[in-house]
């Protein structure tokens, strides 16, 4: 090949190794099959020292100390709150230095099973491992087909059925999207079963009523085949995760901390999360921003333990920045990478699971701002280590859209986070010196030993990256990448298999839905 | 703000902060205003630790041993190795362990400065600098309004203006495409006088033939109004960088050689490096890729300071991975960035400045993929700590295409990388801990005075990001990025003004062209 100018001709540059077909991509792509969850082998990325993250964790003191939080319409809580030695001042409650780190460390898990209804699919969450879910609570779909529209149980189930697809996809996430053909108070019904139905991975309960997260709890029952306890913890089986967010700044209402204490005294998990566009819930530096997540963070997962020592829970980081000029949120800024890195070495330092980040961006389509945005926020979730990632598959549009074509790009970037988060190969394999040995100078590697016999496991395989001639792009239609996942998601669809769920349960899950359907009016609250 | 379910409805999401206006912003836009080079604050990442890159410097070193390289067609090198102690076997160069790192580590700077015609716009290679540069060697280039064509002077000048105009771009570049209307053997006259005629920023002389690397030094003089000894150093003054690449695996050929010579004797900077798609001109795993690329940098390098001791010399990384279906380079999958990252610290621990990464991709277009591939080789680029990053801006389909609307999406992703690199404030004012106190629990930031105080600085602000509501977007006319790209690289040329050169400079240079272009028919090899 060519010398000294950096891009090669297209005739010089592409080499067709021989000895290869189809059949042999077939077996590649079975072998990088599914896992249940990445068990990361790459260094953490870390952006602060230990003096930085102590000054984080004073200042989330002095916030707990001297501001507080308020906890509204929710007396128990304060109860709880007065018994564990908070200061109360009506719904306000300030917290003496270091109280709430020692509630969550004296009893909260550092690390935790969630159970999958097929054993093989259930995740670790914490620890060195990573768990991708779907993106959650979208009231829209956008799809090439029909642009955006408000979003369908149908269109529900057809993303459960794409992510129980998806090998590069862990878990099932909660609401996909808002089913918005169905009344508000019964659609979590839908939702859960579906998630039981069309899939077998690990999936997330309702949170917008605590009577709805309690209907989620007895219909995991129900579909885990009854209550058990997990033999590894002597607790019941958490079968559910689920997402509380705190209403920033420093305040939690009755309907969350509901929700929580249905989940915690169930042993199901919480993830304790900050949603904060920083600007306006939060200032808009990054330390600032860190130092109030992690106290908004403490106060909830102080509250998990209080309610249910030893509850499973995830402290969670949802950060944005606000665009000064429009008012509107921004995703893929480096600000929210900043906070991202900064949170979850707190976590860490906290020894708890952290959830953050996914595929975020404010793109209303799958174009390359949606592209950027969305890279700009996994590589950072990846590098910095997070447990649990919401959003990693389908967000657009500040999470206003779930996007089909989008949810397709997404899986694929997630399946390159497997190989990178593998980490370097040392092996003697790896360092490959008898290949250099072999080949030479001036030859190529392409027939030699060692490439024929790492062939099938070399290199991630995009499905959706278009790597030929500029011709054969051309003979091909001149399709983009989302065009091209448009015609992947209708493939996977059409060839969707359910996995097998027996009868007897699939009955009684019905039974209890009609029951519940029954039992109270259609409701849009 | 409403509570448990994460997406919130864009008019309850959507706040707009009072007191601003266009004036404002603009001021603002004036106060991001470009910086000569980034000064890096923000740590490094390290994917291996001290034992990892020391088993690959014994490999490199055992290649450099075993092995050796070839230096073809070219007598004088194969001297020049033979009185530095090499065993040479024809145009077989092997080199005792440790030879070539010591021969670099004498004499190679560990950073030095590029000067630019305009002295505030000179640069510093090396230590915690980052200079981002454009695309380099492009062919055809690529725009929404005529598709993909082959490249012209016009465009190349484009270009120029393109990237002075350009705040995250710190460096004109070299051959930014290839202006095919003009002759082989003549065309980089033109290139380097549109570099100094259209651009005060520093620039890349022409590699391609050792003729055309001495016209670049004899233009570099004339343009900085003479030759002159750099006061920091005593040796003559670094006006140009020249981008040496191996032709892998384990060959230097006599044209870079004699490129390589010409630069370094006088005391002009080279880039040396290993262009490798992983699979063909190295091994399949990036522990092997890594081990060549530094044993060929490392015999490229001690080559230059045994020619010129002293001389300014980059360790470059080209690596991508070859997809093992067609045969096709790839981009933005993750064995190319853990080569950067190992790259990067390999040449840290070597004590030179270190060239890789970019904006690189496959795709045909600016859509999704190019979008996805480019941030995927770009963070990690800043991340890793590369000194030069030749790239930035333009790449298409693996280098045969400079994209105008690309080059415009990439100068805002480097202008992010600025504020990403910047790390994170700890002062009292990052803090914001008054800030938190002022607002309390369930209030907003907005108008409290940290925000107001911090408003003009706060926030990467996007030029090409559509942050605006569904129904705006609608309004304003449905446009996707590559669109939105379009009408900005149309608005900055027609807002072009060139930066001011002395008439008897340009006179002179001119003059020098005429000459060269006249003493010999034109030719296109």
């Amino acid at each position: 090949m060519s010398t000294t100018d950096e891009p090669q001709p297209t005739s010089e540059r592409r080499v067709r190794p021989s000895g290869r077909d189809a059949k042999r991509a077939a077996r590649a792509a079975r072998a990088a099959a599914s896992v249940p969850y990445i068990t990361r082998a790459l260094p953490r990325y870390e952006v602060l020292n230990e003096e930085g993250l102590t000054l984080i964790e004073g200042n989330a003191d002095t916030i707990l100390e001297e501001i507080g939080l308020i906890f509204r319409d929710d007396p128990e809580a304060l109860e709880i709150w007065k018994a564990a030695g908070a200061d109360l001042d009506g719904e306000r409650v300030r917290f003496p230095r270091g109280l709430c780190r020692s509630i969550v460390q004296r009893t909260a898990p550092r690390e935790f099973i969630q159970h999958a209804r097929n054993p093989a699919r259930s995740v670790r969450i914490g620890g060195d491992a990573t768990v991708f879910a779907p993106a959650y609570g979208s009231p829209f779909i956008h799809n090439l087909d029909e642009g955006r529209r408000y979003a369908r149980i149908e269109d529900f189930r057809n993303f459960v059925k794409l992510a129980y697809m998806a090998n590069s996809l862990h878990h099932s996430g909660g609401t996909i999207c808002e089913p918005v053909d169905l009344p508000v108070n019964k659609r979590h019904l839908d939702m859960v079963y579906s998630h039981v139905k069309y899939s077998d991975k690990a999936f997330m309960g309702s949170v917008t009523h605590p009577e709805r997260a309690a209907d989620s709890v007895e219909m995991a029952k129900i579909a885990f085949g009854g209550e058990a306890l997990d033999p590894a913890t002597g607790r019941p089986r958490t079968t559910l995760i689920n997402l509380i967010n705190v209403n920033s700044p420093l305040t939690y209402d009755a309907t969350m901390l509901g929700a929580l204490k249905v989940y915690a005294r169930a042993n199901q998990a919480t993830i304790v999360t900050p949603f904060i566009l920083s600007g306006a819930m939060s200032p808009v530096t990054v330390a600032g921003t860190a130092a109030q997540t992690l106290a908004e963070a403490l106060a909830g997962l102080a509250f998990a333990q209080l309610v249910s020592p030893g509850a499973p829970v995830v402290c969670g980081s949802f950060a944005s920045s606000l665009s000064m000029q429009s008012g509107a949120p921004t995703f893929g800024t480096p600000e929210p990478a900043l906070v991202l890195y900064i949170m979850a070495a707190l976590a860490r330092r906290l020894g708890v699971p952290f959830r953050s980040g996914g595929s975020l961006c404010a793109s209303k389509i799958p174009d390359a701002q949606a592209a950027f945005e969305s890279a700009q926020t996994l590589l950072p979730t990846c590098l910095a280590g997070v447990n649990f990632v919401l959003h990693v598959a389908g967000w657009l549009e500040g999470g206003l859209a779930m996007g089909y074509e989008k949810f397709m790009m997404d899986t694929d970037q997630a399946g390159m986070m497997h190989t990178l988060l593998a980490g370097v190969d040392l092996s003697p394999n790896g360092q490959a010196l008898d290949a250099i040995r072999q080949v030479g100078p001036g030859a190529h590697f392409l027939g030699c030993d060692h490439t024929q016999a790492n062939f099938e496991s070399a290199f991630y395989r995009s499905p959706l990256a278009d790597n030929n001639s500029y011709e054969q792009w051309l003979e091909g239609g001149s399709l983009d990448m989302a065009q091209r996942a448009n015609a992947l998601w209708k493939k996977q669809l059409a060839e969707y298999v359910a996995p097998p769920l027996d009868p007897a349960i699939d009955e009684a899950l019905l039974d209890f839905i009609n029951r519940r359907k029954a039992a109270a009016p259609d409701s849009n609250v």
